[in-house]
């Protein structure tokens, strides 16, 4: 029984996007989340180059490159019946490799990729390696449930009964499973959401799951987020900022979707907590300098869900995917292990699962 | 010869939006900037308070009620033919109240319709009332102009050549007239617009009005003017933050359209001069909470230019036209007769013009 099953099972609300991600007869297929939810399309990738195509079209993102990733590595073993024990580990290299490198700055699908290649490392033939990266693919997609289960329980411990929540941009699975942390511990929330240019990703994505599941939900544009946090706003007090992170490093730095850090400054200054939720930090990423930053096309600036709207006489736009919080506007970061301050990150790897 | 013309025989360059507001055969006709520059539409008010109509539905914003207004009375002037001297001055009255109440944030159009009625007091008969009307309604908006220009000198000296500027919003009138003022201290900038959901009227007007102008204009979504502040951008050091603002109460505070708190916010975390632009401060208005500040209808949050952008399970937004930075993040208040420090706006007072 999946985690998503057990929540089902449990009454607890289920959203469209946690179903976004499958393995149909040979085939992954990726629900187009760059027109949800005007329109439920699946994109089909035959190969796992044509998965991490998805990945870099944001087809998916947040968590969604996590699952997409092993499923990925799913399609390159079943795609490498019939070949011999040498050729399977080297195809299965090559999809992980263009698998974790499909985009730069959010290392989850890195960290799928190498964890399920790990697991096949010592099998005996070409057949077992398929098979133990099969498994491995699916309890990689369940430990990342696990994982996101246990940081939203640290996450709502820290939220209290009543709690007004502004987010920005799309938490993804972080998001559903703090809804149902909320629910499991009581705890009635309303939530403010950004509508993140220029993909939107709140006004569609986190604003669309967030009715779903039933909660309450005001949408704002990004310009207004500082509004929202000063005291005395008509929209009422904020309680706490809470975001996903797309990469923390050791010094307690926040990499995540771009607007990030004008809700953190914005919090801080207003004395409003501001948590960042991941998995864990990223050892390998001392600083935020550490950390590749996407530029993305700026076309998609010129353009709101495929109508232009800017200017014709426009030529320049510049579109970060992401920026980087500096720690000291960070109250928490919030992981699997519990919440940390950004000072004690250290903590993380010294604290036993 | 007015403003626009000698600055068209000085050969500075002249911007599109400049040349908004018309009265023409008995008509006031107003460019429609809701849709500009993708489509030239004007709007035609054939009475003072369709005049009124149009401000308060953003057919034009910044400066242009404060034009739209000396117009509309013009046209209740003209209207006014034939009634006697009583009934002439009740007309304009009316007029004067729908169209100085349109909108409750920026109150300019009500220093207009005050300075143009008060003109016309003393006069002998109605004819008379009249044609001071009218005389008084074209003065003051060359005056607006004048009162601009100054302004735009006095901000261009706070900015050296070769600077990055990043601006929010419409800065309309000031805009223009600090771009010609650069120029005739041989001062080169670079422009980087926010795009300002949910009306982009950075994305459009302002984006626009640079190009035209001959400036070089990035345009960025909102929630990127933190990181292009943020020390390291890729896009390159920005110089300074200015915005204008539709009011700045004595105590310092600058009320203009949502979104330019988290730029100075931003600006002030990160050590980014924010200059606010604004005739002058409003000696009506002690402290911040002395203005009104304007909620629009939540659905344009909910659409961009006329497409629906968010989910459509969505039933709530919230739409703040403006909002309110403290004095503490706002390093000068510009106005026509100089910079003021937010402490010292007193002294605004003092000088003579």
């Amino acid at each position: 029984m999946t985690s998503l099953q057990k929540d089902t099972a449990m009454g607890m609300p289920v959203a469209t996007l946690e179903d976004s991600m499958r393995f149909v007869d040979g085939v992954v297929r990726i629900l187009d989340r760059r027109i949800f939810p005007e329109r439920i399309e699946w994109v089909e990738a035959r190969t796992p180059a044509a998965v991490a195509s998805a990945i870099r079209d944001m087809v998916t993102q947040s968590s969604g490159p996590y699952y997409a990733a092993a499923l990925g590595m799913e399609l390159a073993a079943r795609q490498a019946v019939g070949l011999d024990s040498q050729h399977t580990r080297a195809a299965l290299a090559e999809a992980g490799r263009v698998l974790a490198t499909a985009r730069p700055t959010n290392n989850h699908p890195a960290e799928a990729v190498a964890r399920i290649l790990a697991a096949a490392e010592d099998a005996s033939n070409a057949e077992d390696y398929r098979a133990r990266i099969v498994d491995a693919s699916h309890a990689a997609a369940d430990r990342y449930r696990e994982r996101s289960q246990a940081l939203a329980m640290h996450a709502a411990a820290l939220i209290p009964d009543g709690a007004r929540i502004l987010t920005h941009c799309w938490m993804d699975t972080y998001l559903v499973e703090l809804v149902r942390a909320g629910r499991s511990l009581d705890r009635q929330w309303e939530w403010v959401a950004t509508e993140t240019r220029p993909f939107l990703q709140g006004a569609r994505l986190t604003a669309h799951t967030l009715a779903e599941m039933g909660e309450s939900v005001t949408l704002i544009t990004d310009g207004m987020a500082a509004a929202a946090l000063a005291p005395g706003s008509t929209l009422g007090p904020i309680d706490a900022a809470v975001t996903a992170a797309d990469r923390v490093s050791m010094d307690g730095c926040v990499i995540n979707k771009v607007g990030t850090l004008g809700v953190a400054l914005a919090a801080n200054a207003f004395g409003v907590p501001y948590y960042a939720l991941v998995q864990s930090p990223d050892p390998e990423a001392p600083t935020a300098t550490d950390v590749v930053i996407e530029e993305r096309d700026p076309e998609e600036v010129f353009n709101t869900l495929g109508h232009r709207t800017a200017s014709r006489l426009l030529t320049r736009a510049w579109y970060p995917a992401f920026d980087v919080t500096p720690s000291r506007f960070v109250s928490r970061i919030v992981t699997d292990r519990g919440a940390f301050h950004p000072a004690q990150l250290a903590d993380y790897f010294g604290v036993t699962e």
